[in-house]
């Protein structure tokens, strides 16, 4: 047995019993008639104290100990004089009688500390001693912890977890497809899975009801900071349901996942809702972050005809009211300026009010808006004296968006967002459509298969253009802190509304065929009523853990160019296995 | 609310409930006056009958409903007069006041019943609608049973679940890998993981200690029946520990998960084991079906120097004792002989001794073998009046490999076989190195990294060649019937070890670099001893379910071609594709 006890476990209680630990070296310091090792496994560190009374041989091992070290130490536990009250074994040292070298170690390339010295790139270089630092060992424990609440709750739901095939069949739409050449069958291709949405749904048509997975997706897209070509979904569909059903049981489930793992329970019989119009206009995103208000006021009436031609020519004039950022400096209200001017938020200028102490108004605009009508702004946007109104004017769509990057900056230099407060929501009622401009048809928000609401049934159906882009979606995301965790919908099952739904995105049934062929034929054998939702669990974890980074949640991530650094892929084939494949690598032009 | 109760719920004790029920049609009887409908859904079956007293409408639509037709129904529970004891809800049956029809369907190609009409390619073809046949329903729920149950167990032992890429780098060496052609890096290839083994080894560098996780591998090999190009494995490891610790642990496992779904619990502290070489010797086989005996006798001493020439030539003559079949007659035995020399036994004959119910011996080589030396084999292999001795002869391996065949006939002849009786078994002590003839060179047995015995660490560092042959592994095998449903081994932790076992295989430093590079560099952090196991999961579902079919307990399998003859993937890409990818498919010579 090569321990009797984990670095994590040992307390005062233990005192004098006899112990074997094994573990790695974090630190060694000498003090002359004393060597003090910390001994550091997943559970926690022990201090190891080779004392006076230790024989030389032993006291000599322990002083040739290097970082990383894996040893074997024999001893008692014994009561610490100088308790360490930052760790809850800092009460014991083991006073060691033996210590064993299992395995010396070369000096790690960063050190292997709650913060580490080590770059991104060496980090992901040496993954595996990145994984020893306790925040990815933490990280790593949330997000099994977190695998294994979700399957507890959906089974006890009555859903059965399905695997289906990583290897199936390539569709041109959509995001690109990571292929794998068949060599059995020459010239022919396997695709991973973008999602299994398809399986899912021929699941319900095989009458499993409740189904779930979690499972491993593919996408070749070019990647986007903290953005991986494989990441992994909890993918769930039921039958006989209508929206409500799906979004209680899963509301039920992330109540579940907040207690189990983070000890957050919410308060009220279900969490808020909120049409997907309302978000956008309110908070210029469908994923807003309602851990704080500054919602959006739509100005444009108000602000126009008074001569000030940004207002007067715009679209759309939208302000925020700021709480308590009246005294705002110059050189601040610049700094917000350069802010929304920046590519990415793309708004030509920023226009603000001060609401001073003395309730008077103050604002950058002066020479176009006399008092009494900044005063009607005020009252508008329910400004109290000391808060500062920040209003971006111009193409409707943009201006929101960009007034939505200026909401998160302001939450974010207010501290209004901190990563232990969790605000859910769900969005509901999408749009079902989307009109593109460029190829003059209509493109499915979500998938081919999100059906219609009945309410805008008759809408859907008619002749009318225009007015299908006014057709909502059963359609529904569950957002956290401006996140969207998950996202799905109710399916079509009838197939006069999918006849209909391939007719508006302009597919010949023909073309329809070949791409959904299968699942058509499925359609035709008595397909239920059914809908579902998947969340992306990558995402879910790195929120759970207060993080930005979805990276810190995965074991061996890739990096920005999809390659993974430790193993060195991807890389080159032997000529032999291309020849046996079928394949060769086209030569650049 | 599509239903208020599923099909498998109702009883009597429900008697007068106004419910709804949803499902599918299974059979529609229309006695005139009143028409009884099987309803079914993954839950059960209810009958829905539409009686007397119906209006006309609802007669008109339940006439004319078709089997697997989706409905909702809406009724009263009632007590049935004629009872069907088969069925958990045979005591009841709803009043139908109203028969919605959710979706109709086309008559499916084949009945969709316990045991189906269809064969196999059109089951595989219209998968989904196989699917909703309730042994495959079983199937799928055994399935996600055990996943569930392995999942508490190891969680409760303290393993954390961790994920590993599924987009990794090929390696040469073992089974072919299916390869992903990276647009990306234009030129190089991902490969399809065939086992986490080296990311769970680095896991134990992390310092992860317990990990485990239920996964897909993927192996590019020419298919033989049931064998399927992806396949899932549980893969476990840890650190810390000796074999004992691995064994126990998932001993405990296994248990755990015969008693939760199947209820069966083995007597005794701890299973069967047995060294390789008592298996191979014993039993011809290194998965030894122990649920009967008819263990095998050495006889090559005893056999030879009575002239007969096949006996004398032998290596080796061994026989079974077939209880209680001295009746067989000349034609089964003929039909015997005709088994072991088919080419996949490939014995050159059998020889027979019967015991007859007065104690004389009757043999096929009478002509060179006494009763008394006919007695002397009888005594050696314990018969008994009435049994029946059937011996084979020729090179030692060929031997035992067809005295294997034979004996497993002779179980199955014998009904010793049953589906619901379970024989676990560790084999442990498997040879560390295989030699192959051909390339004249080692190979590994297990994989590079699996450690020698300690007892045989001599022998493994002296220079004789031979010898190695005879070096044991720290290797061990969980078989259930027959079935090797896991193996494992402690792994290398020693840099002396592993820098000989590469020598051993004739590796270059350089060449163990190059394959197996980031492992090694991993090694000279600090690797602690570690070894695991892992469990072919489509094997252990099949075995727990009763049947030899893998097939059956994977939702969406592949044919013998590698092919999903449901979706018909593999497929041609389109041009665009593969000129993205940068590669060509290379045209047959």
């Amino acid at each position: 047995m090569f321990r009797t006890a984990t670095c994590g476990e040992l307390r005062l209680a233990d005192r004098d019993k006899a112990v074997i630990l094994a573990g790695w070296v974090q630190k060694v310091r000498n003090l002359g008639a004393m060597v003090f090792i910390d001994l550091r496994d997943r559970y926690g560190i022990t201090q190891i104290t080779v004392d006076e009374h230790a024989p030389a041989e032993l006291k000599a091992v322990a002083e040739n100990l290097g970082r990383e070290y894996v040893v074997q130490v024999s001893g008692k536990v014994t009561e610490r004089s100088a308790k360490n009250t930052k760790i809850p074994t800092g009460e014991i040292e083991i006073i060691a009688t033996e210590i064993k070298v299992l395995n010396a170690s070369e000096v790690p390339p960063f050190t292997i500390e709650e913060n580490s010295d080590g770059g991104d790139d060496l980090r992901m270089k040496y993954r595996y001693l990145d994984l020893r630092r306790a925040p990815l060992q933490r990280a790593m424990m949330l997000r099994h912890r977190l695998a294994q609440e979700i399957r507890r709750y959906l089974d006890g739901q009555g859903f059965m977890e399905i695997e289906t095939p990583y290897m199936i069949k390539s569709t041109p739409e959509g995001a690109r497809d990571f292929v794998v050449p068949s060599r059995m069958n020459p010239g022919e291709f396997y695709a991973l899975p973008q999602s299994p949405q398809t399986f899912k749904q021929l699941l319900m048509v095989s009458g499993y009801d409740r189904y779930f997975q979690i499972v491993r997706c593919f996408r070749d897209e070019d990647l986007r900071a903290d953005r991986q070509p494989e990441f992994t979904q909890v993918d769930c569909e039921m039958a006989f349901v209508e929206r409500e059903d799906v979004l209680e049981v899963f509301e039920g489930m992330m109540r579940t996942m907040f207690d189990k793992t983070l000890g957050i329970t919410f308060p009220g019989d279900r969490f808020p809702r909120m049409s997907w119009r309302e978000a956008m206009e309110t908070y210029g995103s469908d994923k807003p972050d309602i851990r704080f208000g500054m919602k959006f006021n739509d100005m444009t009436s108000l602000a126009k005809g008074h001569g000030f031609a940004v207002f007067d020519s715009a679209e759309y004039v939208g302000g925020i009211c700021v709480p308590g950022c009246a005294s705002y400096t110059r050189k601040q209200l610049d700094g917000l300026t350069e802010f929304v001017k920046r590519p990415q938020v793309g708004a030509k200028g920023l226009v603000y009010v001060r609401r001073e102490a003395d309730g008077s108004y103050k604002s950058s605009v002066d020479k176009f808006y006399p008092q009494e009508a900044l005063a009607g702004w005020g009252e508008a946007t329910g400004m109290r004296p000391g808060d500062l109104l920040l209003i971006l004017a111009g193409p409707k769509k943009q201006t929101l968006a960009a007034l939505c990057a200026l909401r998160l900056e302001m939450g974010d230099r207010l501290g209004l967002r901190p990563h232990d407060t969790f605000a859910p929501l769900w969005v509901v009622d999408f749009p079902l459509l989307e009109w593109d401009d460029e190829t003059q048809r209509y493109y499915a928000m979500h998938h081919p298969f999100t059906s219609p609401k009945t309410e805008d049934m008759e809408k859907f159906f008619s002749g009318d253009m225009k007015a299908l882009g006014d057709v909502r979606a059963e359609a529904y995301d569950f957002v956290v802190n401006g996140v969207e965790v998950g996202g799905g919908s109710i399916r079509i099952h009838d197939g006069r509304v999918q006849s209909r739904m391939f007719e508006v995105l302009g597919f010949s049934p023909e073309e329809a065929q070949a791409q959904f062929g299968f699942l058509l034929g499925a359609f035709r054998y008595g397909a239920p009523p059914h809908g579902g939702i998947a969340f992306g669990f990558d995402r879910m974890c790195s929120l759970f853990g207060g993080s930005d980074s979805i990276r810190d949640f995965i074991a061996f991530p890739k990096n920005n160019s999809g390659r993974d650094m430790m193993i060195d892929a991807p890389s080159p084939l032997a000529e032999a296995q291309l020849e046996e494949l079928r394949i060769a690598v086209a030569k650049p032009e």
